[in-house]
């Protein structure tokens, strides 16, 4: 590694121990994943290499994106490594990533005895194995009812014999809850488009799953008394409604009068189909329209939702919304003049801000850098290849048809930004905040001009 | 004002004193300005009243874009008031934003005794009198060296008249060094391609104005010895540094074989006109080749390079090297763990972090609002509206052909653009700096989970 012979110090705190717990956890998965779909008797057309390990990264980190045709390509048994993929990736990243909130959140109780209480609410419910019980215990009873919902519709209302009912609404019940968007049907869901019994329980399923395992954990306790609520949990949840419920509208909007997408359709639907597009860069990925239809605009509003993505330690990606957050409170602090960073009767903490600043601005140069790169080595414009790169990074799985048509270096590009947008921004926070000394006032204070 | 309905301490602030008389100034100066293009002595041709208002803002804003043919529309006298308004700004705004900055050191002046000198002694340089007088006498000064340069290899090497030499030597002297951009040619300094005798002089020009007085002054003084520059001289040296070589480098690197651009050419031409294209975004705005013949990813490159711009209180626009230093220092320290930001020898203040912060992010909310708008009501694709977007509000001139081709009312709204992009960083950052308050720990602290 020559950024690690570079910067030592560096690379070991990137590339510190949960990390690299992390990262060969998944990395291991990956490759177990990727031996099992380039077997024969996973396959039903010829599969290349790369689209194996496109397709077993993109299901176990959740991500959604597919260059292959699920149905056509991969066998019954190709199919359900990729449901166990999809369930180990969910199940797995909710654990991990709630394993090491603990770790941070006990390391700074320690240090912040008074104020932290609240917060160690949040995540204190036990040992390891208590919480991988909960976690499990969770997804299978939110992925049953959903797919308890979704049976019955598919089988009576689009006509599908029972057994195959069945096992498409179990696939996309375990799809949708873990936000991963892979479908059975090449164009996802768009033969559901307009039938609110089927999109709707899709789309609660997503909304929740992407909320975080802590966030419905206090849910769950705490539902009618949000005052009892930690700040992460008020932060997530106001900020998840307004992203929700403005995502919702402006994509409507814009994709109103459009008549490849919702242009033909009678006005409920309309509003329904909308709204689901509304919700699914956050980071569901299933459609209902062609995304390369929709309008420019629209698909940039789109983007900027899949870089936010959803809540901490849950299935969703993007920077996550609590990290969206504190950027606009302390933009919105400033604006107000107030020397400190307050939300919810708390005031931030300057290391949360930096961290959130830091994770934000990586991001956004990851993205950039593998933007310009594509842009030169695709036939595709840049913002196809920022929406396909944005939704990889994020683990969203909508797509232009820029993943399916990039050469296969570019597709293995995307194969690591899925990786690195799955696990960089947990463990890349968890190790500053991990890392985060005390203030120690070394230096005389300095200001150059801002602006 | 429904923003001031709505929100009326936080309008107060973004629309305190300072912000009020600078935009009070220039926009008396662009009314007059466009009173006297659109007297028929300064046309050539009938120029709208959108026109005229587009052309007297991208003057005194020194942005440089040009919706109309420069020699072609308006008259000899239309040219000098074009010429009027562009000096008019570069001095002014570097002024204004010089005094402002006084102001906000000298308060900080008398909180931080210990640290503050070094940093004071980069704008005390005595009353407003002197400041003005030292501004004027120092762009003179530099246009006039620029221009006595190049009138004669204008006149010999490029066989215009002596008359029409010395015009477009003192034009285009003038409109380099208050890094303005507009030219009396409508395909910009293109004939001029590939002649270091024009191109090597206006691109000095171009980043000594763009570097920004205090920088410059502080340079005359101490150019030999860095030790002694102030934390805000050493950060827009190196900084600036870095990204014009960066930027020469990519730049050239990318359009080297495209045969719309420097391919064709032998390498010296490449070097010369490539390095041009690396220094020009930022925020000098003429071109030698034609920029929306282009690659895709260099222009990505190129928006990049265009929304930091130059440095603070100078005729360069965008956020501004140091806010963009600082925000990378934050990084860089997060990334090594340290639990301060170090630069130079200097701690960088919390409110130096959040202000950077809040500029950066605000620019990129007003940039993707105009861009998204921009792109539902025009027939271009999103990246040509993005890149004339940045343009507009880093005031840097280069174009992909979308300003001259948009509805009126879009034109419009990039003259709001150049305006806040002019103003807007500079208030902004210097009324945050002006209201920051001394620390309280007032709430208990809270910590949400990123990432
Ligand atoms: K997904
Ligand atoms: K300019």
């Amino acid at each position: 590694l020559p950024f690690g012979v570079l910067f030592p110090r560096a690379s070991r705190i990137l590339w510190g121990k949960p990390a690299r717990i992390l990262a060969s956890l998944f990395g291991a998965v990956i490759l177990l994943g990727t031996g099992l779909l380039l077997l024969p008797v996973a396959q039903q057309t010829q599969v290349s290499p790369v689209e194996a390990l496109f397709t077993a990264t993109s299901a176990l980190c959740v991500a959604g994106l597919s260059i292959t045709d699920p149905a056509h390509d991969w066998s019954f048994f190709g199919q359900l490594v990729i449901l166990g993929l999809i369930q180990v990736g969910g199940i797995g990243i909710m654990t991990l990533a709630s394993l090491l909130g603990m770790v941070v959140i006990r390391r700074f109780g320690l240090r912040m005895q008074l104020s932290v209480q609240s917060e160690q609410r949040t995540l204190n419910v036990g040992g390891t194995r208590e919480v991988v019980w909960r976690i499990a215990a969770t997804s299978v009873i939110c992925e049953a009812v959903l797919a308890l919902l979704l049976i019955p519709r598919m089988w009576l209302g689009h006509g599908l014999p029972l057994p195959e009912a069945v096992y498409s609404g179990v696939f996309h019940s375990v799809s949708a809850f873990n936000n991963a968007g892979l479908s059975l049907y090449p164009d996802s869901l768009t033969r559901f488009a307009g039938d609110p019994l089927v999109l709707v329980p899709i789309m609660a399923a997503t909304v929740l799953g992407g909320l975080g395992f802590p966030v419905l954990l206090e849910l769950r306790k705490h539902l009618r008394t949000p005052r009892r609520w930690s700040l992460h949990t008020k932060m997530t949840v106001w900020t998840s409604l307004l992203l929700f419920v403005g995502g919702m509208v402006v994509v409507t909007a814009l994709e109103w009068g459009n008549p490849a997408t919702l242009g033909p359709l009678p006005w409920p639907h309309k509003l329904l189909d909308g709204a689901f597009h509304g919700v699914m860069p956050r980071s569901g990925g299933f459609n209902v329209v062609p995304v390369d239809a929709m309008e420019s605009h629209t698909l940039l509003v789109t983007i900027m939702l899949m870089f936010v993505g959803g809540g901490s330690a849950g299935t969703a990606g993007g920077i996550k919304v609590s990290t969206f957050a504190v950027i606009w409170l302390v933009v919105w602090a400033e604006i107000r003049g107030h020397p400190q960073v307050h939300a919810f009767g708390r005031r931030l903490s300057a290391g949360a801000i930096r961290q959130a600043l830091s994770l934000t601005f990586l991001s956004m140069t990851v993205i950039a850098l593998a933007t310009v790169y594509l842009t030169a080595v695709s036939p595709f414009s840049s913002q196809e290849v920022l929406f396909d790169v944005v939704s990889a990074f994020g683990v969203v799985g909508l797509s232009t048809g820029v993943a399916a048509g990039l050469p296969q270096h570019g597709q293995v590009l995307l194969v690591i930004l899925m990786f690195a947008g799955r696990l960089g921004p947990i463990t890349f926070a968890s190790a500053l905040a991990l890392r985060e000394r005390t203030r120690r006032y070394d230096l005389p204070e300095g200001r150059p001009v801002i602006g």
